[in-house]
């Protein structure tokens, strides 16, 4: 897997933030050619997600480490199974740790809740995506996450998709007015998706041609009734749910019939699991 | 309050990742001179912080944009509160909207959090700390906010504190050879912490003379001892607990008598809170 | 007009291209209270582009010049126009010049070109994209240009639409294959655009529902039979002609129907025009 | 040959600018594992300039692609012939194509525009510069092409040379005064040169013992009666014609006897040449 | 020794203020693939330190340079002395030469004064550190100079150390006031070091229970009288002394039984070592 | 003054490297809102250089902190004076102090030495420089200090000027070759300089023309044979002395008749000047 310069910058800086001028317990600690094979184990089942980020990590500290992998990125870990062994300088084994598992427990518990979702969807057709409810800086990471876990990726950011939401409608003045807007200003290799609030705005927008229409805080009747409509009027249109989807709700939305559903909590409320680091001298 | 030159680059990189080439909906849709006054409610109740930050956000993307402030970092916000409204080119309100609450409702999260484990602790004579379990990047912003929540800074990195862990302990063979390189290859400045995982460790770390003793996942009996045995030997060492502090038992260890609580979960494991911005035309 | 800081990182690195450590001549010759009245004149007739980051520029040189505008971006500008007058410290006007023109020289020639080809459409219902055939690092006020000019953008990178080009259907196998791969892979929030070069790819692209084909290299006659067969299969189908647009053919092209006409040129060949700065002492 | 950081540095985010979170139709569409030869081949003839930077290019995207070149720079290439090859992961390659043809066609446009100028001086002693008019950002690629193509370099920047202008002079009151402030703020190790419009100012500097003279903006009348002048004066100053040197007056201007001679287009006014890169599978 | 990416960009900048657009008289006089062996030699006697960071310049420069070293840091070197031979491509050689050498003779400096000053000590038990007075951009390395030469670092800025100086208690009100802030204010994980000036805000520090004590500007027999005091009152409390400790009163400091001694000469005073380099055609 | 955006972004690195994650003291200990009046003084006497840098630093930890200066760059300072007082928030003034300090004296210990080489040469026309013996990363504020204390610069980096020194002569074969080289292959805006150790390199360097010969490593009177040797042959050639200038043998070189003198130890072995920071209460 190539690591894009700017992921690289990020790794950097993320290092930088823990050792600082230095990590002196270590410096002071562990003789500088001492030598250990750490091992990252598993201390809950999880998906696995961020490996080569984390491979990456270590080898900014030392590019001398060695890296024997056991897992990939994707893949179902059990408590107790050993992830990765890494292998070298201590010093280095230990300064890179950290931040390693740090990003490494993050993406994986990012993982682990998508592949929680999709497992409830099982059998439907319904794509689950994320949303730009990230932790600042992080975003590639986490949308990457969503990715390995079995979900899809929703617009990036405000730059490669059109969506028009609520407050543009305010100030646009109606739907139809904030449509033709955004048809006029700009080329037409975007499809362009606006967020409803109820059947009304729903009309609203199929009668602007729009290619998605997303069902924003909708009940699942609401819902229910929104698709027959949607789908009447236009199969072509694309419907997206939104809003507050959690585990013990998101499969009746789905059978609603839905296209796609985003969920927020996939990058704002996955907690870190829990991964070990031991050595071992050499 | 000043935000150093660091934190202005970090925030300028968060609003690049979401803005990149431009916010080609709001372009489209909102004209370039239209005015709105925003407001941020709160959707749920918690405890605020990161507000200074959200401003600087909102005015690195336009700088005329003002800030009417109706809370402030620390204060306990209600359901449906109204926290901040910023006033100013409609464009700019909603280019700045997702990076800036990402990032309140992220750190509000980790201050509500802290709260919680403080509340739990009432009167008794301890401090909660986070630890270096942070996300990569943002561990500036998540340590503030455990001290916005009412909690404490544990070291900031591997670079301002001696803390000599369990692998420390292998490389360098055994407590006492650790302490004691610790003490011949630095400066006294530093407090020398040791971690300890049963009560033969404990002792041959008293035996070094060493100014913290860190007790690591240890039940709250063994903490009780741990702490007798200690400040029998000497009642200056200071006593940090560690390792799996939860809501439901972090009072009992506190009341076995240590000094400090470190907890990986204000943030690791917290969520972000809920917080909305709603526009309307001036 | 908020300049992103991106851009102005862009604007800083460029001046520092040119001023290095200091403009000696200026420092040694010009006193350093000094002040001048600076008029940046038209010397041939164009579309002025890039006035807003002119006087980013000279800011970034010195806070304190003032701008005093004649003219704004998009405006036809007539030989021997005054353009825009900037006051104040004369050191800091001749350390500024020759980036500032630099940059507004080449984007109003962008502009100047895409205007000249929009004039050849006049009345017809096309669109006039660009490409990603753009300098490297200029991108942004490329695509910025083009619009000023009365251009829309394409997309703006790799990363922002899906066109699948002649190489992604060699190495997926066929049309049917890369489409379906690209529809699998991605959630649907993206438009998938297909590059043809004859009948039989237009016909295997429109089998497999695409949303935009582009024409790629045609002649007017194989574009004129190409619009129809389009047309008549799938009138929502939305048709790109591309490559080896000139001034002397693009109205047959824009005539046989296309919808929209991407023209690499606008980038890759407008050279800059002409604009001049003079002083006056003050 | 090295490529220095700052090279490097501009290089990552011209290929950031184009790839910026993915190349999302690459990813979807290509495998992983696909490998492929790629060849770029010249479909017109030029002067090659830019080769290592476009290998870097493709090495900064994947560091294991191979490149066989068949061409280097500064080659005169025909129409027709293949320039380099490029096996390894197709991703890589379809990922890096753009941003290396933008640089290597412009490139490569500059090195020919400037091959086209010596060719016109053929016999005569005189040296074709390029000018501070370059694209903001890329003017070392730009002032590389030159050199490349036959040509010298002027000054990198303000910092490096000392040229009195037009301007200067306005703000130091006359040339005299300007020159003698130049040479009394800097240390002896730079040449002077003045910017001189006319015959009165000519004689002007060569009474304040300058080194070089610009002869700004004359007709080859005039610059032939500026040249008897000087030489007359001091065969051993150094004569400059700058201002408006096109293709079919340049000959003239360098048969007037002047040392060198200044043209801005080179760089302002080059198109890209047109390469191409077709894949194969491997 | 692992160079963190910090310490690269540091010295990437370094090397691009010397070179910036090129070495142009290297460009112009020595043929691209000219090899050489290039030797440097000490023109004086001093203590080795910033080999690895000179190794890396050269790297930096050209990563096939190959690099035979003779000496390492900590070494003492004899006037004469061969350090290190550096082999490769010429033109790589000379443009990395100065700001190799610019690095390496101000380290080696500290170095050898650092030593001077330890000497000074022989047979004490007292640790010698340095301070903050550093050269602004450059503490890593002097820092690590000063570590070279025997001696100890203090702390590393404002961030890993609480250390109550002078000004700080005028704005606290007094030194109880200012502890107790500190205290309250910070886990306890820091030492607590209070400046002071005379025997009365000894006392009072000592009253607060601070860990250290710092003697500002002390006289040597103010400083013996202040150590009886403060080893009477808590023998584990630690005395630093510091202000104007020259090579000529830092022995009868140390005999008056301080446990450290900061020395802001240093850093803020070390003259560079002169070493030279010589290439010799391969 | 105008800080360029590359000065800003070193001084602001400057402070990072002290404050870090925050100064933890000063953020304990004084109250947000405390204000206070900082003086600056002399405490030895010197010549000033670097305040509107020292202002800048301040600026960019508190941009409203006000700056009362009593004295400029280039001022002679007696021992006591007052240099400037700063105003505002004392957190700041704390936190900027150290940073603002340490540059500060350094650059007056670089103009202070400067003025001090410049006094020895009272009445002869002779022009002292620096060399590129500067510290890494902060050629700028030395050779600024450099002029700030009388002396001229001389080139500032292999970029600006064309000086063949012993390590090209030996690449090149011979000093003819090598300045035929260096004539051939650049434009001719740039003089030539030739480094020479003795009559027969000098007689050499004059045959073929070059600008400016530098006397290296001469004793007084091989540099007065030197000089006359030169005269005689073109009194239009530059003389340059250096190696091992010291204020005790400076005059007798400068009244051998050389132009320029260059003087490493300006920049290599200044030390800093010595001045304080003390804060009142406001």
């Amino acid at each position: 897997m190539n690591i894009s310069p700017v992921i690289e910058a990020f790794l950097k800086k993320a290092l930088h933030e823990d050792i600082g001028k230095g990590d002196i317990t270590t410096l002071a600690v562990v003789p500088k050619e001492h030598l250990s094979l750490a091992s990252l184990t598993a201390r809950e089942s999880f998906v696995l997600a961020g490996l080569p980020f984390t491979e990456k990590i270590f080898k900014l500290v030392d590019k001398r480490l060695r890296f024997i992998k056991s897992k990939s990125d994707g893949e179902r870990i059990k408590k107790g199974a050993l992830i990765v062994q890494v292998k070298g300088r201590t010093r280095s084994l230990l300064t890179a740790e950290r931040t390693a598992l740090n990003l490494l427990q993050r993406m994986s518990g990012i993982a682990t809740l998508t592949d929680r979702y999709i497992k409830c969807l099982k059998g439907l057709p319904v794509k689950i995506t994320d949303t730009r409810k990230t932790t600042p800086g992080l975003r590639f990471f986490e949308k990457y996450s969503v990715r390995v876990g079995g979900g899809y990726n929703h617009r990036f950011g405000l730059f490669d998709a059109i969506l028009i939401k609520d407050n543009h409608i305010i100030a646009a003045g109606d739907i139809k007015k904030a449509v033709k807007l955004a048809r006029g200003n700009t080329s037409n290799f975007h499809k362009i998706e606006v967020e409803t609030k109820n059947i009304t705005e729903i009309k609203e927008a199929l009668d602007t041609g729009v290619d998605t229409i997303m069902l924003d805080n909708m009940s699942v009747k609401q819902i229910r009734r929104a698709v027959e409509i949607i789908r009447n009027y236009n199969p072509d249109v694309i419907i997206e749910a939104s809003g507050n989807m959690k585990l013990d709700n998101i499969r009746s939305v789905a059978e609603a019939g839905v296209d796609m559903i985003s969920v927020g909590a996939l990058t704002h409320s996955a907690g870190g699991v829990d991964i070990s680091m031991n050595i071992r001298n050499l």
